[in-house]
């Protein structure tokens, strides 16, 4: 079984049901969001994570905030709801790009409905929108799984980490998707997962989705993944992105940079599994994109742990994210195929072949 | 300051003072051993840990055992007493190679004594061994930070895994000993301690050695080393040894391998500080060394934690050690000098112009 983090519930009546990230994998607990607060509260509280996974839920909260008006409020009264719902829903997470890309989409297509629909119509046509966005995402997952699934040979051992899973997707994720593609095609195949501190969602969530799938996975902690290399375990690395420059440097989770120099020491293929919408062609190289540095005590106390595991005071770097070199990234998958040894003129290629 | 983790108050009818390290870096707190059960417990639950600490700690007490007898006793009884309490403190860590050692060097030295001494003179040479143990250690530590000191540069970014430090000794530690030394001697570098997960003995006991003796430190998550040093933050890395084949191959804590590939990918110097004693001339070389693999729990409870970090039931491989390949170390840095570019003639050369 492959988790799906976020469901609607019904029609323009209908409710919001949640994966509760923040309980897992102690819990498998689905959080029911019946109206714009409580959704604003979850994405902000993290029981929702993943930028896809965001911008889905977001898009149903605009049909949440919509449920608020009544027989007697009119079509006027609606295009102020929708407006007022989605700047609020856009406080959330105020730096997430696919939540503010999903309010807009909605709200154009509720917006750009003639005037002389009923509020009904126009409740339909948030729901309708907001359902586009969540197969889409469905869709495009899908396609990076059959993308890449003929890179997992039977019997090889695969490096994963971080989370690129369906928890952080509306479909069934991005560099994971290729993993439950491969298997449902009946390879065999081991997975190692990498903690990945601080935040450890490898070990929390991709170590948890992979159970429930059925695939072999195994935990490690970060600093053991190069002997695991040594050992001959590992055939190939496959991780997500955050964000790809036009020359195929991509930025994912802090620590994957390691593994790629770890990978191409030991002869092991590293592979990328993203969306197209991953590339920024604004940025021609990674050493544009922003790194985002987080607070110390992410790493001094784990899950927010009481104790901290560093004395007082002490200084701690905590970078986000890393940028792994496009010549030791094996290939890039995306939904509408894959760049074998990824640089400028490729990735160009790739995304005008697909537009 | 540099901490003094193992101290013995008193002569003969004196105590041990341990450093708890259990409850660090939250608390500094002074743990006595007044009898030989209470050191037993305090070696087996971790409370004194690194192979020179126990070592000179068991020393102390075989001293502590024999203040059990009484002014009727006789000699002979005195050696009875010292056979059960060697054996009984043998037992607390049974695969600590450094706990026989210096269990069988007090015992030997005690039954060695002529059979005509009193029974207050058997006492005295054992304390006068543990003495002689303790002073040793010292002096190596001392040695090794002098050795080493010369490759810290004004100015530069050290990178250390795990805790190589007084904590683990009798002296000022062996890798942070350099350290120690060269901030003795005015020179300005800032330190960067690997948290070393499972354990984090890197951000719990390094961090706060360093903070201790006034020497700038940060902490980082294991998988952020490489993309500091890409970042051209890190000047050369340093750590400790646990084993060391006859060519120069050098078992440390898991992680340590990882640094090796990384500093060199970055043209960054590797040290290893190890007294020489660290070497296993039967061993030809890493391969041969065997990898203790420890519970999985320790790294899906980190610090004892009450919630597991990983759903239940995974599977988790959990190597303590990793084995960096000699070609990747810079130098090795002894008691008796420095071992540059070490291979296996290298390291018969070293070891017999000091012996």
């Amino acid at each position: 079984m492959i988790v799906q983090a976020v469901t609607w519930i019904g029609g323009v009546d209908g409710y919001l049901e949640l994966v509760d990230q923040r309980r897992l994998p102690g819990e498998f607990v689905k959080l029911e969001c019946r109206d714009a607060e409580q959704l604003h509260h979850a994405i902000r509280a993290l029981a929702v994570r993943g930028a896809p996974a965001i911008g889905v839920a977001a898009a149903y909260g605009v049909v949440l905030g919509l449920q608020r008006l009544g027989e007697d409020d009119t079509v006027a009264e609606a295009r102020n709801e929708l407006t007022d719902t989605c700047e609020y829903l856009a406080g959330s997470r105020p730096t997430a790009v696919n939540l503010f890309w999903a309010l807009d989409r909605v709200k154009c297509k509720v917006e750009t409905t003639s005037d002389r629909v009923t509020l009904g119509e126009l409740r339909e046509a948030a729901l309708s929108e907001a359902n586009a966005i969540f197969a889409e995402d469905v869709d495009m997952c899908r396609r990076i799984g059959e993308n890449g699934q003929r890179f997992i040979e039977d019997g090889v051992g695969v490096l994963t980490h971080c989370n690129a899973g369906a928890l952080a997707a509306a479909g069934q994720g991005t560099a994971l998707s290729v993993l439950f593609e491969a298997h449902r095609q009946g390879k065999k195949f081991h997975v190692y997962a990498d903690e990945t501190r601080p935040l450890l969602q490898g070990a929390r969530l991709t170590a948890w989705e992979l159970q429930q799938a059925g695939i072999g996975v195994t935990v490690i902690c970060d600093n053991m993944a190069g002997w695991l290399m040594k050992q001959g375990k590992v055939g190939m690395v496959i991780t997500g992105a955050d964000r790809i420059a036009a020359n195929g440097d991509a930025a994912n989770k802090i620590g994957t940079y390691s593994l790629s120099v770890l990978a191409k020491k030991h002869g092991i293929p590293f592979y990328i599994a993203a969306p197209s919408s991953t590339f920024d062609l604004s940025i021609a190289d990674g050493s544009e994109i922003p790194i985002e540095l987080r607070a110390g005590e992410e790493v001094v106390r784990p899950c927010g742990a009481e104790l901290a595991i560093a004395p007082d005071g002490v200084d701690v770097w905590n970078p986000a994210f890393d940028v792994t070199d496009a010549r030791d990234i094996t290939a890039i998958i995306t939904e509408r195929g894959v760049i074998e040894g990824p640089n400028a003129e490729r990735v160009a290629e790739h995304l005008q072949a697909g537009a």
